[in-house]
């Protein structure tokens, strides 16, 4: 008997943070839900964490994911841009990781790569072959459908990814 | 009648976040307790953030501080590292806002004028201020001690803060 897991997907943004959950069981996938946690650009950085921080905690807590993936971030030239997706990462992590789930990272072009078939596309894409891969599959805008690739991504790798953390604590 | 606030500094970093309580009353300081929360570098990126996470909230559930400050990162030029101390600073941040405290945020040099007198120095002066200003202090360490820096910067500039704040919101 093949089980289902519930896997979370979670593209970082100190403004907008996409969420996408999936269903896996062998090889099918089934989408769940989609949307995206947004913080006030107005108010001062610690509450724009608070609310990163409840939009998703809510997230986890509506939907029960048994397992989270987050997108490494692109490290880019501005160190600034650097620092406030680092925040905000960190938020995306600390989130499903204090609900007890694992938390798995995945390079861009590891999610390209495992939903378009090769590791650079643009979001049009990833768009069509989402609704290929999950033809009941609904999302607003691109951190959405960024986050739903991340999952698609998990689904795919997290058979060798627990087979390389058994063997590393082996 | 001078009331008393209790604030706690914070040094943010992966492997290491320094936090130091002083309390203020009109122009005195007075050191409550300082200490270092630290990561396991041999956990995944999740599970060190829970760290920092829980060891931060431990202490500031059993020192109950008003306010909180936060060194504004030093934004170098190496983005892998930008990124670590984003993450560690997002919790950081998180931790006393979901506290219900206003969280200010003070850039390296202004933590240094605010001791020394100046915007540049090194430890050891700052370590031997930390001793004049509080000569009950105790601290271990610079991650402590930069921290309790930053609690006293935020003590001789939070009048200033509350007030631009009120004249922004205004």
């Amino acid at each position: 008997m093949t089980s289902t897991i519930r896997i979370i997907g979670i593209d970082p943004g100190l403004r907008r943070c996409g969420w996408g959950i999936i269903e896996t069981s062998g090889n099918s996938l089934r989408f769940v839900a989609s949307g995206t946690v947004t913080s006030d650009g107005d108010m001062d950085l610690a509450s724009r964490l608070c609310q990163l921080h409840d939009g998703l905690a809510e997230v986890v807590h509506a939907y029960t994911p048994d397992e989270a993936a987050v997108e490494q971030t692109f490290v880019n030239k501005d160190a600034v841009a650097t620092l406030k997706l680092g925040q905000a990462r960190g938020i995306a992590m600390l989130v499903p990781a204090r609900a007890g789930l694992p938390v798995a990272e995945y390079a861009p072009n590891a999610v390209k790569k495992s939903v378009i078939g090769v590791g650079h596309g643009d979001k049009k894409q990833i768009h069509m072959m989402l609704k290929i891969l999950m033809p009941k599959v609904e999302f607003k805008g691109n951190d959405a459908a960024d986050a739903l690739a991340i999952a698609i991504c998990h689904a795919h790798n997290r058979g060798g990814e627990r087979m390389r953390k058994m063997l590393a604590s082996a």
